[in-house]
């Protein structure tokens, strides 16, 4: 029973261990079944080198409770579920505390859009949210975590599908994708995006973003209708 | 038919993903066969983890068409062509977004000449193209994109057998040489030269550029009919 | 005799060495035996790559003598030794030159609290020490270095169990913990710390520490009563 | 005839290769046989992927002539026989274009002695030669560059027995020892010393220098009838 999900999730937090962007336990990868309502996520504080297929649990995403294995899933389980509930579109998310993309985020900073390589990913800049409210932080964190998120994205309109990475102020990166694979890469994507625009700025304090046309351009030309990037499918 | 081409382009891919200069499927190798008139290249947005010779289209220089192969060509194809048009010298062009190369690129900045390594190689700063016009993106972008090059070499009247690398405005880096193999050589001494350039500037940002006698010494040392590094021919 | 610790000691220098923290012989772990009242240490300027088990010198903690071994123990034995005569709790100490460690060592400044990262495994900035004076420079420098060490902690009251790491000032990072594996943790995460504090300082230069909630959200989540990150013990 | 030489020439620059510290063909490594007076350096720009140990030219360090070999010496043969014949406590030179040691030559700046694993090596910052005079580019420029090198240290009265190292302006670095071990030991000391140096200035820009007590102690443990790092001889 769910033998192929958890699997799969246990594949891709090993791909996530081998990738470089976790150190030691920090770092976790879900993936979901919508069929079924449930996702497979990483159990919490478990070293990768130890990791088993049979270690993972698997939990209902509608009410959180854990359907099958006897480990304690991941810490940042809430969060998981709170994005897997408001975006439906979602199959797979991924945390890490990868350098860049975790420096960027304790600077609480937004990631400017400088150049063609985060436009082919996405239009607007990496959204960063607020810190939190202490209120918050003392009640059910990691569920105001996930709130913290969908705000963002809520208030600046932004969408899920488009849109499939954001900063956690202080904290560091979650990205995710329709498949747990494609939200892996949008989180080696993010760690490139983030090092490439510290370095922009090194090089020129006052360095624009990117002009309307060509973040247009090379974001239509891998996505939407009239997309010409990659095969035919 | 065309076997040979196809094979040596697929190894230069591979090369260049195994380089470390390009992430997920961020780049691309081409190389020409002038006798025949015809270049292979990547195809578009295949993984390098499952790239197979087979997979390489092989095109006509003179009208785009692809003459062999059953994927669609890379969505830089067109900027390729320009090249290969304008530069009957150059048997192969590389695409990247190396990190500091694409850096530079998005700071819209030439790298000065600040060291030996890049007058072993070159005279002249990195040149970096203008942003592109609103018309010409939404027009033929990547013909556009071959254009802008070819402008600033003729604008600064660089010799692009001398002179055989270039960093679009806001995109990437763009190499090329006589044959695959040194255009990937290039493309990895670019990320190099503004690796180091970018150090330079942040141990002393009023760092002159490499007086002319040292330039000299250098490019000639290597290039030219007085040339006297490597082995005789 | 001693011959497991003397194995428990080789192989965390091993991983040590493999863990890119150390450069040459820049480097050692000592791992404690409380009962027996014996250290075992790297010996001194032996190259990783020939080092052997029974290269290993083991000393009393007590009065510093080699009770086994033909090899002198590494130069800093004498810090070593005052950290695990003055902190009953300490298991394993590592003392490494590693790159962003040894630079905030060498600015000789605290490292600010930025991130929950960081907030994950301690509630205070990471603590450097004075530089030391003349006179005890002249004098036992490296007991004088477990006295600075000793000192900042207790002039701060940090709790030695709590806080595991720490810069000297001039010179580089020691860390500890319980056993000779957590102190490579801990050693390997300060490393990481180090080189997120100084990318957010670069982002932004007036970057607040993280706010208090968050500090001991995170702190509290993972130590202490209260804890749920990980596995039930 | 000089077999082992040669092949000994050949496993250091293969090291040298493996170090990462160095690019393509930049950098090479040369071995001395004072009883024999000669010395066996790495042919010019043939790539390390290639080379084998017959490849390796030996010269005469009296007169610079070809004894054994039929490849050109490297390009920067003349620098290495006059630092030879300077410096006869010289047994191996080491030549990389290694990217943090080049960014401070091309800075043209002296590495100032930031922390004790610089003085663990030496007791002065890394000195940088002034920028070569145009006539003496013209001459006979490996000549001079070799000269530019002897100079700085005469006036500044350093003994090429304790520093060990030096940046050309503007071009990279060079280093030294006894034997072609110890100068690839110190080429890889200086590239992490110019990268920690760079670190440290961008953590605190007024950084000051590490005091002379604690300079001359981290010096004399290691170096001098009194050193007590290492094992006894």
């Amino acid at each position: 029973m769910y033998d192929d999900l958890r699997k799969q999730c246990f594949e891709l937090n090993m791909r996530l261990a081998a990738s470089g962007l976790v150190k030691q336990t920090f770092g976790n990868v879900s993936v979901a079944d919508r069929e079924r309502g449930v996702m497979a996520i990483k159990p919490s504080g478990v070293p990768y080198s130890g990791l088993k297929v049979e270690d993972i649990p698997v939990l209902s995403i509608a009410d959180g409770r854990v359907r099958v294995g006897k480990f304690r899933p991941s810490s940042d389980t809430k969060t998981h579920l709170v994005l897997y509930r408001a975006y439906p579109q979602i199959g797979g998310i991924v945390h890490t505390h990868s350098t860049f993309a975790t420096s960027w985020a304790q600077a609480a900073r937004d990631v400017p859009l400088y150049g063609t390589t985060h436009a082919d990913c996405m239009h607007v800049p990496i959204p960063c949210t607020d810190f939190m409210e202490d209120a918050k932080i003392e009640g059910d964190y990691e569920v105001e975590t996930g709130h913290q998120i969908v705000q963002i994205f809520s208030r600046r309109q932004l969408d899920p599908g488009e849109v499939q990475m954001v900063l956690v102020a202080g904290h560091g990166p979650f990205a995710w994708g329709k498949t747990g694979g494609s939200a892996l890469e949008h989180a080696e994507l993010l760690e490139e995006l983030c090092k490439m625009a510290f370095l922009t700025e090194q090089l020129r304090p006052d360095a624009p973003p990117l002009k309307d046309a060509l973040v247009k351009k090379h974001y239509l030309r891998k996505h939407g209708p009239g997309a010409y990037y990659g095969q035919k499918r």
